[in-house]
């Protein structure tokens, strides 16, 4: 887990991507005073080095017709089963998150559905994965927060 | 909640762009063999209509130096404090996610810090907000999944 | 808490309302061989013993768009606020079951609500009511029985 | 699960039902101006398109010797055998309401019983059903709400 | 389950034997004016009734070694096993009073042991009767208040 | 906490006291092959050193109409409370027992009552007493075991 | 169980030592005005008596790399496997610590890790012992306190 | 926290002070092939740089008549009176660690003492600290690992 070393230049560059990740390389490169092509460079590297794994869409669930989360509670049989039951959960696109966690729970993750009928179906397929032997739902009533981008400007700002 | 309506068109473009939001138009144009000028016109409609709410970077967090990563869930005193609390936790940039929760927690929050220390302090922070009666953390031994991809590809399917 | 004495008429009487309150009085004398007079003094004599308190429709809540029901368990600050925060939920008409109960909660409760912005807003204003320090929601996913006509049968074949 | 469409005349109908589903049609006819044909018209539309699925007494229980209520959580050896224990459980007539819910229970269902003796043996009997690996239950002190009119008349008013 | 019906006499008779059951009859003849024929024959037919069941002296276990009081819940692996369950600990004799319970656990006993390991030793011999999927313990730090007497008295004087 | 060193002849006395104590000293003289004087010595000793406290009837609960047993944890809001919560609930005749313990609750205290609705007034009244934030009550179904006979049989049997 | 008589030089010299393993016997003895010779055949005595039964290093895990450090509560199948797990558990070197315990759990031990996919890697193998049927981690955000020698002088102060 | 160097020859010395901290230094020196003198000069290294803290004896706590152990987990009316709280809990010298922790408990701490009474007084004292709200206790029936020298011996094993 070697910390990659990224310059002011480089964090300027993220900060403005993070915001808007189409905005384009001879922007970002008039504002900073450098050249389009040493943006494409920077980018490039900081891709291949892994640090960004790529963009994607942040889309209104709820205009999409999911309005409804819920977070699931797993609890398994055997821990050994952990890597297996993963798997089945990776095949159910309406799992988005899935930690393996402390406490009470081993496995805890993230459901979006249509509507409480959804829901439960989603929640049966899961608890009919082998190895799994009870779950526990909480159900959003409210999604408050879902930003990551106050932790990327922090997390720049600190380097 | 009117769910907007997007045609088989619209939902090819977002199937494209969830995997890489800076591919570039005239690449979609090509595919659906349409002109480029559809696709911008048919992109600037669905953020206007507020389907398509931004595009982010997915960073490498461990790459960065952020490998902790907890859920808090919070209970307040009294419940006509949740909004109040909402506000101070969304000052907090590593509260990441917040939800009104169903369940024993009133709100219920994902943190990604730096390491243990840098955790402690940051519950202590939440749990110093007024209104907050306690909380309980349940930390993330391994972020298995993390991957909203699979479901916009489904919604795109199933619409 | 007398128990009234029915008898093997009453029971007759009683068993046929139930399936359907509205089955004419003529009907039920017929079957029985007995005058429809007979039958409406002895629904009278029930009435008034408060026996038969009363008769309500059976609706499909669902169609009338209340298709969301949790169960909210109540903990209060001290049980002496009991009956005050209970005529407080009265006047909540999506309460439709209270309970004082042992266990961990005080009062538990069920209410139906539209969905889950609407049941959201009936949680909270149950948490604002005077004296309730908490609460916690159990979500249902499923009505899968809600039949009273069974146990009332049960009771006057037992009786 | 389209929601019917129901004008002003229908909420009324329903709204005097509500209170005592024995009105004579004739009454509510004169009360809202209209020939008791319509009303029985369009009662018969109404239990026709399900909204009204029937009616049901309202029973004095505790006179009946009935005053022991309980609430019982079960948790499923797999929530595969969701279906089947709720067969079984609709075949004892003591459980009037039963529910699949999220939270730590599978299934979650209300009980009525004579007295501590009776609840038990039906407590022993959900028991064992096969399926059901254990039952927690919450005994009610008091019924002190148990009243669906309210919710009713609220529907009709709002619609 | 007929209530035996005790009259003034009885009360009183019950209420001296209660503080002490070595009163001898002639004591409390001379106390309520009656002979102590009548005291003998009042008390036979009580413990004929079933009221009485018994005497027993209260011993002082601390001095007799025994000071560690726990309280052990029992969760069974089918509640069917209850009846084996307790007949297999009525033979230990550590274990005082065995109740079957609501609640999470099925059934709820008392041991009393020399010490801590003695406690361990014979919850133990607890978990390890078939049937019994696991147990909690919980200890006391002091019997503050073990005394029936106060009851019967109440008792004797509502009567 | 000095033990008190009993021989071979009071452990055989108790033994048989414990059964019946009204058994006639010259009784338990005879079979122990000593003088009734003797017997009525070592009783008396046996008491001044605070072993035999004293002597209780065995009465049957249920026939004087008290069949309901409930267990009622206690929540503090402070411990320092205790002994003034103690010396409350010892003016309530209906708790019959009261520890201090470890785990979730400061007090634990073991109730009986006519019904439900009497344990519902015994609960409030313990939950209406300064110091008290919370109980959780655990209603006993069965009282299975309620013997302390086999114990103290052990106890002189092993001493 | 038999406690070991120590006098009040004793007391002293393990005074001395409890500070300082290596505090050299000449130093003790001229401190106490004993000779070095006393010093030894006392330490000796302790050592044999089993009151000492060693020393050891106190070491900084921080500085070592171990900055992770975790309890452990263990659910087992069945009691009777306890020893067994234990075995078990002792081969794990990052267990450092381990007890039988009342209350919700069986098993109840401490770990040391390096990082948190250390401690997953310690739980993980722990998981997998045979007999253990779940575990529940609560982690360390700042050891506080770690320090018996208070304790040790408060007993030998208290002797 | 720098992680201090360590080379070969200090985990060897290390190794042997671990089991035996009184071993003097010529032993050391003769097995390692080294100068007495070296040994000390890597010791007084390794101490300035804080890697080893001191020494402590082991004692048979028991056979000092100290043979009850508890975990109580603390939990704060509000964490910032968390190191006010430490604090106090570091002069009560039978509290001998004590953890701010994540999961339910705000504080978890270890004490040892004398039997079930001086427990009690230990625990009275430490709920009536301010800012404690409750405490929960979990009683140790037997302690059956406390043994941080193999995870010593792995530490400099794996260096």
């Amino acid at each position: 887990m070697t910390k990659v070393k990224l310059d002011e230049i480089d964090h300027q560059i993220l900060d403005m991507l993070i915001d808007n990740t189409r905005t384009p390389f001879t922007d970002i490169a008039k504002k900073l005073l450098i050249s389009a092509g040493t943006v494409h460079v920077r980018v490039k590297k900081m891709e291949e080095s892994g640090i960004i794994k790529g963009s994607s869409l942040t889309l209104d669930y709820v205009k999409l017709g999911y309005s409804f989360i819920a977070y699931v509670g797993i609890f398994l049989e055997k821990t050994h089963q952990t890597k297996f039951v993963l798997e089945r959960l990776s095949q159910i696109p309406y799992v988005t998150v899935a930690h393996i966690t402390t406490g009470k729970f081993n496995i805890f993750c993230k459901i979006r559905a249509r509507d409480t009928t959804h829901a439960k179906n989603i929640i049966f397929k899961i608890d009919d994965i082998d190895g799994i032997s009870r779950t526990e739902t909480m159900i959003s009533l409210e999604e408050s927060i879902n930003d990551k981008k106050r932790l990327m400007h922090t997390i720049f700002n600190e380097l």
